[in-house]
């Protein structure tokens, strides 16, 4: 998506080779504009899954996802972010681990919101290794309801969350895919190849 | 606002006389037209103000924050909470105590999203006490940029923050005013009496 690589080359900060801060568009100052397109862009790719419910991962993925579910016409789902949890009842719980912050927390969504048969769209800010999008893909599944796709506003291709995400059989749609990280340049790799979804 | 006020007697979930849950459309599972309505609500009780961004805290501001940026064309800052900060360089950082967690955090802005003049909107999704109205307003002015008013999606107006901010000088506009709560009813209050903004 031309509109997204170009504001992260024009925004984006590279910390290092491992870590980009879109912190101006996505994460902490949002472009509504930005986030239209980005919506538009991700209902036009599941345009034809017949989708009931978009969930995503708070605080960095509401945003794009809201957009999506509106241009979707479906209900959106955030799911929470918690230190560790003593009450579960009613909810659904996955442990994921962070990479970058280095911490383990429980990812949850109420079972109220989820049903089987459902058809959900998973929608996060950032894929490196994927663990986010499994927690989440792994608490729609405990519901019974099926992960018709997943998709990404910016993949980081060097790392294995989308090669671990394909070949556990999810079709990954991400929107800017980035080949490398270095100071000096921020190279893009081509589009992903589509895979069948499950 | 009439179809606000429909979802809360339709969905909203009573569970005592002070705590009122509208997970089911707000604050865990979103209704993005909903949103888009609030959003464009917001937008038109602000529309002569010149307002250069909107600034909410994550997570459940997020979503009525982001539409009704979309709607003023103006960038989204959504303030992040945290337990505590051992790391403060470059952050706006003001301490917010939660009535309903019983807990204190740390609500931080990156300095370099606020600029001195800018006109702010704060937005909201409940007014209760106030305490994080009131710590958004304090990192605005500790920026030298000014809080123009405050939209809140639901007010709870049987508590004190929405007197608190008014005698501060705000300009509070609120969605959905809640004069009292309890199990068999919800009843509310009038549309606030505007006040001059500051």
């Amino acid at each position: 998506m031309k509109e997204l690589q170009d504001k992260i080359i024009n925004e984006g900060i590279v910390l290092n080779e491992e870590v980009l801060k879109v912190d101006s568009f996505l994460n902490h100052q949002v472009d509504p504009m930005l986030m239209m397109s980005i919506g538009q862009e991700f209902a036009r790719r599941f345009e034809n899954q017949a989708i009931d419910k978009v969930l995503t991962l708070e605080s960095s993925g509401i945003a794009p996802a809201l957009m999506t579910a509106l241009y979707l016409k479906a209900p959106l789902l955030f799911a929470r972010k918690q230190k560790s949890l003593t009450l579960t009842d009613n909810l659904y719980v996955e442990t994921v681990y962070s990479f970058t912050k280095q911490q383990t927390s429980d990812v949850t969504v109420s079972r109220k919101f989820l049903s089987p048969g459902e058809k959900v769209l998973i929608i996060d800010d950032f894929l490196a290794h994927g663990e986010a999008a499994f927690g989440m893909a792994r608490i729609v599944e405990a519901a019974g309801a099926e992960v018709v796709g997943m998709g990404i506003v910016i993949e980081k291709s060097f790392q294995d969350g989308y090669r671990k995400l394909q070949e556990a059989g999810y079709r990954v749609e991400s929107l800017a895919r980035i080949a490398s990280l270095s100071i000096e340049r921020i190279e893009f790799a081509e589009q992903n190849i589509p895979v069948s979804s499950r």
